[in-house]
């Protein structure tokens, strides 16, 4: 095995770490987050700290980088009160990828990438249209982590769009048809292959 | 499209709706937790809530869920202040799938499903010697969710082992390669086949 310890990864080369640190967490989802400000304008960034928080009440939540870094989403999530979550397909992935780019806050994302914009019911903030997979959520916490100056934000889950034919009859979405990325580091995505649907575990099985 | 409401999913039956939002959020990583309380008794359990928090100082975050529903990792990271993470790999599945189990405080996963707790440099955590991909925490901070009653749980990486080769000259690390595993849902597991390298994006490229 190899040892990397406490004080290596302290003087770490800053990207080298970034590396290192992102990637050792593993696989990770990987979606765009859509929202628009008071005024309508659409902002889209994609997000790889997706976490489930609870399914009664279906609660989600993300981790916001420190607002100097990135102040769109959030702010335009305090705004409206509202935000949606779209997977990420191989045929939109480049685009997807490229919202990462430091925009200026008077571009569109949208607009930037070549991503379509979508209303569904009343909601304010824009699905991505070209998304199989995508909900909206309804801003519940922000949760400062002054360790880093990061924030934990959760909403709860207002409503679920989904290509036909994805959910099994116990609830399960077979992502892995759709099919929906993950990623690790800052840019590496991956298809998945399931290997194992493993049965809920009891003791002295 | 298939559309679920807000009512749809508060009327779900329990199991479904817990797939069926487990499941939305995407694929995940899946780490066994190892942890030890003040006694030296070892407790090991399946985590897929780690996110990632920030690479400087290198914070790596999981949510705990209700203590009443699993309370001895939380408490055995609260006694001894350290807890490691450690990747699953197919020839282990079976039994990291089974530390799920609700076994009894005076049971410890590792004997129950025959893992081996490693002990590396002077950590009071246990590590799983079968793991290939691994590091150890210090407690930073444990943030109350009242949303939900659960925890987002954040500690600070003292350090990393890995099998060698499998860090990149730029500090990534190829988990499709050890492979370490992702999942989703309660009990799907996946391999990761990569299918994109994008670089750092900047506007108007």
């Amino acid at each position: 095995m190899q040892t990397i310890s406490s004080t290596d990864i302290d003087g770490m080369e800053r990207f080298y770490r970034a590396n290192l640190v992102n990637s050792l967490t593993g696989f990770k989802s990987v979606s765009l987050i859509g929202t628009a400000n008071a005024a309508g304008k659409t902002n889209l960034g994609i997000f790889s700290s997706i976490v489930h928080i609870g399914s009664n009440p279906a609660l989600v939540g993300y981790i916001n980088r420190p607002i100097k870094a990135a102040p769109h989403t959030l702010a335009n999530i305090e705004a409206t009160g509202t935000y949606t979550i779209n997977h990420i397909h191989p045929e939109f992935l480049p685009q997807a990828q490229q919202t990462s780019a430091k925009y200026d806050e008077s571009i569109s994302e949208f607009e930037a990438v070549g991503l379509t914009p979508q209303y569904l019911e009343d909601i304010a903030a824009p699905f991505v249209l070209e998304s199989k997979v995508k909900y909206a959520l309804t801003l519940q916490q922000i949760i400062p982590i002054s360790l880093n100056d990061t924030f934990l934000v959760i909403g709860k889950i207002t409503s679920i769009h989904l290509e036909k034919n994805i959910l099994n009859q116990d609830g399960f979405l077979n992502l892995d048809q759709v099919p929906s990325l993950s990623c690790n580091g800052t840019g590496t995505y991956y298809l998945a292959n399931a290997i194992a649907d493993l049965p809920y575990a009891k003791p002295n099985q």
